[in-house]
C-alpha cells in the first residue's frame, strides 16, 4: 500500500441554512478544496451522506454532487454508515490511492436535514428498524439508556454530563464555522429542557446543515500541492451489535474500543501517543463512552475528563477542540469529514485560538447509530 | 495493485419474496456464498443498497447486515449509486483487496422492494430531485423518452424493443432463480398494457426482493479456495449528467461510454475479445443503447441486435443470458452482484442449459437512474 496524504480542505459553515441545498453546500466545501490545493481535475470522489433519500427525497448522491461541481465523468461514490459516514468515505478515498488505483481523490459528507422532513424520524432509521425503531425509541432514547447505565455502573453524575457540553461549547465558541459559536454554563445546561431522562436539550447535538471535504493523494505527490501535507497514518472501522439490547454493557462501545484497536496498531502507536482528537459527541454520554473505548481515560473513568479539565484546551489532551458535535453542529453525513478537518488545521498550526501547541498526531473517531458502526484515523504532521 | 479474483458466490431466489426481510435476503446469500468457498470469517464486506431509507426504514445497512451474518466487528460499508449500487459494491471491495489491506472481502448487494412502500416513488429519487422529479417524471417516464429520442435518431421500432423483452425472457425460462421463468412472444409485449408512452409492461423490469453476494481474495490465494477462480481484469466506472435534459444526445449513454472506455483499457482488450455480457436491461431500450454505447454494436444499430439473434444464446455475443433485469427480476441494490454471479458461471462453465460453449472472458455493466451513473467489470477465466 502507498502513504496516503490529505493536502487540501473545504468545509462550509455548519448550521440551519435554509437557503442551501444539498448539492450547493456539497459544492462550496469541494470547490473551496480544490482551490485550496490548486487543482481542477479529480481521479475518484466519494461522499458520505446518511440519507439524502428520507431527508431531501435524493438518492443517487454520487453523479448528481460529481455534475454539479462540473466534474461530470468522475467516478463517484456514496458512502453510508448512518452518522459515520463522513468517516467512511475518508476510509474508502485512502483505499483508492492507497491501492495505487487513483492520484487525486476527494472524501466529501454532506447532509441537508433542515429541508422540512421529520428529522428524529429519519435519525431513527440508523437504529433497528426491526427490534428498536419499530418500538418508537428515538436516538435521544437510546443515548438516554446509555447515560442511566453508564450513571448507573460507574457513578457518572448530571453534572459530568454537563461539563462536556461546556466544554465543546467553550471550544465551539471559538470556530468561526461552528453552528453555535456562544459559551454555555453549567447552570444552563442543567436547567435547559429535558429531552430524554437524562438528557436535556444542552446535552444533544443540534440538527444541522453542511458539507465537509478533503483531497487525497499518494504522500510521494502531495508537496505539489502544499508545503504542509498531513498524512494518514491508519484507518481502523469496525460494526458491533445493531441493537442496544444485544450489548453485554450498554455504556461500552465495543464497535468504537474494536476500531480503534486496528487504528492504534496499523499506525504502530498508542493512545498515549495522540495529542489532539475529534470525537464523536452526538450526546454528552457519547463523547464520555468513547474516551474509555479509545483508551485515552480507564474504563468507567471517562466521565471525570471533561469535568477535571484534562480535555479542555490546554489539558493533557484535548478533545473536539472545533466545538464537537454538540457546538460545531451535526449534518450527520458531513461529521466525519469535518473532524479530520479540525485534526488537519491542528496538525498544520492552523487553528487560530483553538491551536493545540505542538501538535504532531491527532486522532479522529465517527460512529454510526448508537455505536454500532465507528471509524478511527490516526494523522501524522509530516 | 494485487490481482484479485472472485472465488465464491451465493443468490436468493428473485422475486416477491414476502416472508423475507432485507435481512434475511442479504444473510441468505452472503451465507451461501461462505459456504461455498468453506470460510467461516472475513476481513471486510461491501453492500450495495440503493435505499433501505425508504423502502424499509432502514439506513446503516452495513453493521445491521454483519451483525445478522454472525460477523459482529466485521467492516461493513454500504455504498450507494441508485440501480448501481451493487456493482460500485464490488468495485469498492476490488480496491479494498487490490491494496492489500484486505484478503477476504465479501461484496453484496441487497434490496427489500415489496414492502409496502411507494417504489414508483422511491425509485424516482434515482433521478434529479429539483429539475425532475419534483415536476412529477417517473422512470418509466424517463426511459420512454430515451426510447422516444432512439426511434426518431435511428428508426428503431416498437418490435425492436419487444425484441429484447422476448430475447431474455427465452434466456430467464432456464434460470431457476429468476422472478419470471417463463417466455413472452412478441405478440404478448406488444399486447401488453402502456406503461409510459412506448414502452408496454413487457419492457420494464419488475419490482424485486433479492440478494446476491460473491467473494473475493487476492488472485494468489484463489486456489485455497476454489479450484475454477474468475478474475477481475478491470473496472471502470463513471458519472455522466445526472438530468437528462442535460444531455448531448438523451440516446446516448455517456457514462456507459467512459465507464467501459476505462475497462477496456485496464484490461488491455476491446469489445471483440468479450464473449459473454450482462448488462442494465431495466427498461428494452436501455439495453440497446447500452449495446451502442459498449461498442458492441455502432451507434444507432444496437436495436437489430435481439431482432437478428447476435445477442440470444447461440448467437455471436449472447447478452443477458441470466434472463437480464427483465426476467429474471431487478432488486436494484442486488442487481449489479446477480450480474456478475452470471458471469462468474458462465466463466467456470456451471450455467448448465445457458452456458456459452467457451466462454472465456466476460462483461458486466451495471447502471444508476437513467445513466448518470455506470459501472463496467471485465472477468477472465484462469
Amino acid at each position: 500500500m502507498r502513504d496516503v496524504a490529505i493536502v487540501a480542505a473545504g468545509m462550509t459553515q455548519f448550521g440551519e441554512l435554509w437557503e442551501l441545498s444539498l448539492r450547493d453546500l456539497f459544492v462550496e466545501a469541494a470547490l473551496e478544496a480544490l482551490r485550496n490545493a490548486r487543482v481542477d481535475h479529480l481521479d475518484a470522489i466519494y461522499v458520505g451522506n446518511m440519507s439524502g433519500g428520507q431527508f431531501v427525497g435524493q438518492e443517487h448522491v454520487g453523479p448528481l454532487m460529481a455534475d454539479h461541481l462540473g466534474m461530470r465523468g468522475v467516478p463517484t461514490t456514496r458512502v453510508e454508515s448512518a452518522c459515520a459516514s463522513g468517516g467512511v468515505a475518508l476510509r474508502s478515498a485512502f483505499f483508492e490511492v492507497a491501492s495505487g488505483m487513483s492520484d487525486l481523490v476527494l472524501a466529501a459528507g454532506v447532509e441537508k436535514m433542515n429541508d422540512g422532513a421529520d428529522v428524529t424520524n429519519v435519525l431513527a432509521t440508523a437504529a433497528d428498524q426491526e427490534t428498536e425503531v419499530y418500538h418508537g425509541i428515538t436516538f435521544p432514547g437510546l443515548y438516554a439508556m446509555i447515560a442511566r447505565a453508564h450513571m448507573q455502573a460507574h457513578g457518572t453524575t448530571l453534572e459530568d454530563l454537563a461539563a462536556v457540553s461546556v466544554k465543546n461549547h467553550r471550544h465551539g465558541a471559538m470556530n468561526p464555522k461552528a453552528q453555535f459559536r456562544q459559551e454555555v454554563t453549567m447552570e444552563q445546561v442543567m436547567a435547559s429542557s429535558l429531552v430524554a431522562d437524562p438528557l436535556r436539550l444542552l446535552h444533544c447535538s443540534p440538527v444541522s446543515d453542511g458539507a465537509a471535504a478533503v483531497l487525497l493523494c499518494p504522500l510521494s505527490r502531495a508537496r505539489e500541492f502544499t508545503d504542509r501535507p498531513v498524512k494518514i497514518r491508519a484507518s481502523g472501522f469496525a460494526t458491533g451489535s445493531m441493537a442496544l439490547a444485544d450489548r453485554p454493557d450498554p455504556a461500552f462501545l465495543d464497535a468504537v474500543s474494536l476500531a480503534s484497536g486496528r487504528a492504534y496498531e496499523m499506525a504502530h502507536l498508542g493512545p498515549a501517543q495522540i495529542d489532539v482528537a475529534e470525537v464523536h459527541d452526538c450526546f454528552a454520554i457519547a463523547e464520555i463512552c468513547v474516551l474509555e473505548a479509545l483508551c485515552f481515560t480507564e474504563r468507567g473513568r471517562g466521565a471525570q475528563a471533561a469535568r477535571t479539565g484534562e480535555t479542555t484546551l490546554g489539558g493533557r489532551l484535548p478533545v473536539n477542540t472545533s466545538g464537537g458535535l454538540k457546538s460545531k453542529g451535526h449534518p450527520v453525513g458531513a461529521t466525519g469529514v469535518a473532524q479530520v478537518i479540525e485534526i488537519f488545521e491542528q496538525l498544520r498550526g492552523e487553528a487560530g485560538d483553538r491551536q493545540v501547541k505542538d501538535a504532531a498526531v491527532g486522532l479522529a473517531q465517527n460512529m454510526g447509530g448508537s455505536g454500532a458502526s465507528s471509524v478511527v484515523h490516526i494523522f501524522e504532521r509530516v
